[in-house]
């Protein structure tokens, strides 16, 4: 698998809700940064960020927009999507990941804007 | 010139704030897409955009982190700073930008978090 490959396969395990397998496909040291807030460094503590951003969501939809990888490098253009209750919360995301010599992801970056996220997350949860 | 040297001269030219040199290497149906606002259409409108956005800086400098072209797309990370009054505002920014077959740019959109930027701004305004 080529790195695109790679970061394919991690995010269709996020949308299976599958931390599990997610986490499988990162990095022992990865570094996990969502650019507004401190990044989360390590596997067992990625893979517990996951579970808590998941936790709202009964379902999960990550609609890659746009991915190129240049080397071990991969960009990609999302709209990640999370159903609430009855209705979905919709965050754009640019995503920028290496992966590292052994196939496993050492870094995953995403620049979004964290008060769309959390005027979405605040609508859909009073309104549940 | 391919595509992510297109890509520098244009910031370079915002960092120098020239808007008409900036303006110039945008096609004329140019859209300017800050992810969490309204889409700016047309090379006009984002000269006045750009005029504004720079209006409180009294100098800019856009540290292009990472950048790569694929073909006609380029992806880039950047710290976008502007110097206001004494400080300095810096915003993390992932940029993807595609250029036409003119070498003109059609597509600028930048994802990053609209509180970062404000809060800053305040900040940096009020202690001017």
């Amino acid at each position: 698998m080529d790195a695109s490959e790679i970061v394919t396969g991690f995010i269709r395990a996020v949308e299976r809700m599958e931390i599990d397998a997610a986490v499988a496909t990162l990095a022992e040291d990865v570094s996990y940064e969502n650019m507004p807030i401190t990044p989360i460094v390590g596997r067992d503590a990625v893979g517990g960020a996951l579970t808590a951003f998941l936790g709202p969501a009964e379902e999960v939809d990550w609609k890659i927009l746009r991915q190129e990888a240049v080397g071990s490098v991969v960009f990609n253009e999302r709209v990640d999507r999370f159903r609430i209750g009855t209705g979905w919360l919709e965050l754009p995301v640019a995503g920028v990941f290496e992966v590292g010599p052994d196939g496993l992801i050492t870094l995953w970056r995403d620049y979004f804007d964290l008060g769309s996220y959390q005027r979405q997350l605040t609508e859909l949860t009073d309104a549940g």
